[in-house]
């Protein structure tokens, strides 16, 4: 039997974005369905009556949610292609906790600073901080082609669908990430030359777009 | 070369018991080394440099952090005895899927609760969601004995530690968790006649004890 592979999605979450990274990487063909998330559709509701979230993986009728499981998962099944995570223990423990620090500690300032003013004192707390986390990432990465090592792997895959946001946040933020962290940026834009990403991530200008959309919706200025 | 494997630990953190059942499991020898959470030691500090926290498991010298991530290495170095997680990836998405909500959503209502007044509306409202979001979990459950199926496995592991944490919040809270999730309970019981999960969880009295300590720290009554 064929694989039948659904991925319900959006399409600037950093979170779906992952999904359709590690897919590309396995070259696991799947059908997409957008969902308008103002007005989730019944099947996603089934799919994923716990969180209600885009991602979701369907794999031969059954769901998948939560990114990193998904990539997980993916990673799993397709294990002959392109492996994402080490199959060392030790070096797959590793890569967890970097994946789990990005959606611990880097996620929330992506909706922070999208949420905050163009300027006064939250804006710069937010920003200051999220360069600090950022920098964190950059010394993990050190002079490593990418997180995984020589490999693109499960680090990169989950942390790099986020620079897709970064020229929305440092125009609203008026700051550079390059700046700061030059190394973060010269491995994003590394993991961009990669097709498999390329084809994942929509334009920043879009995003970009978007994001003013939601800002006039908050009535943020 | 014999393993050498130690634990930082603090003796009421339920992620801390996550890796004690763990290590129990699967017959592991360990030496364990209690924090002072007031006074980290160096050593944390330089074992944990990131979230600065317990539990954190030196094996053969190489720190593993976070609890769910050491749960996982502790069934892939040690995969001989008793697997915790399922070998199939459907199921082994599921278990993640399970073990990640009690992160996401159990967790903080242990924080919340005991630091709310023992009346009121935020008191209230906490339980009231506390105790939804404890019924997902016993549907998930059903008639299983555990959320592993036949077998104790990860989610127990995730999961029953916070069952030592029931009294104390009950106690503040003035409710019983049994007279809305009795199957839930009857799992937390089953579970502790475990020679693994007893040996790891401390006393709830005890426990009791410790929260009405800090309840008076905070200057809650």
């Amino acid at each position: 039997m064929a694989d039948e592979v659904v991925l319900l999605d959006f399409w600037c979450s950093p979170f779906g974005m992952r999904v359709r990274i590690a897919l590309a990487e396995k070259g696991v063909e799947y059908q997409c369905r957008e969902e308008n998330l103002q007005d989730k559709s019944p099947f996603l509701l089934q799919m994923n009556p716990i969180h209600k979230k885009i991602p979701v993986l369907i794999h031969n009728e059954k769901p998948i949610c939560e990114s990193l499981i998904i990539v997980q998962y993916i990673d799993e099944i397709w294990k002959e292609k392109v492996p994402l995570l080490p199959s060392d223990p030790y070096q797959r423990a590793h890569a967890r906790f970097w994946a789990d620090y990005v959606d611990k500690k880097i996620y929330h300032y992506f909706r922070d600073i999208l949420r905050s003013s163009s300027e006064g004192e939250e804006l710069e707390k937010n920003k200051k901080e999220f360069i600090e986390e950022l920098k964190v990432l950059e010394v993990e990465l050190g002079d490593k082609p990418y997180f995984g090592g020589d490999d693109f792997g499960f680090v990169d895959v989950s942390f790099v669908t986020f620079y897709s946001w970064f020229y929305a946040m440092e125009t609203f933020g008026n700051f550079k990430v390059e700046a700061e962290c030059p190394k973060l940026i010269a491995w994003a834009k590394r993991c961009m030359q990669k097709e498999s990403v390329a084809k994942s991530i929509p334009d920043s200008l879009k995003i970009y777009d978007f994001a003013v959309q939601i800002r006039k919706k908050l009535g943020v200025e």
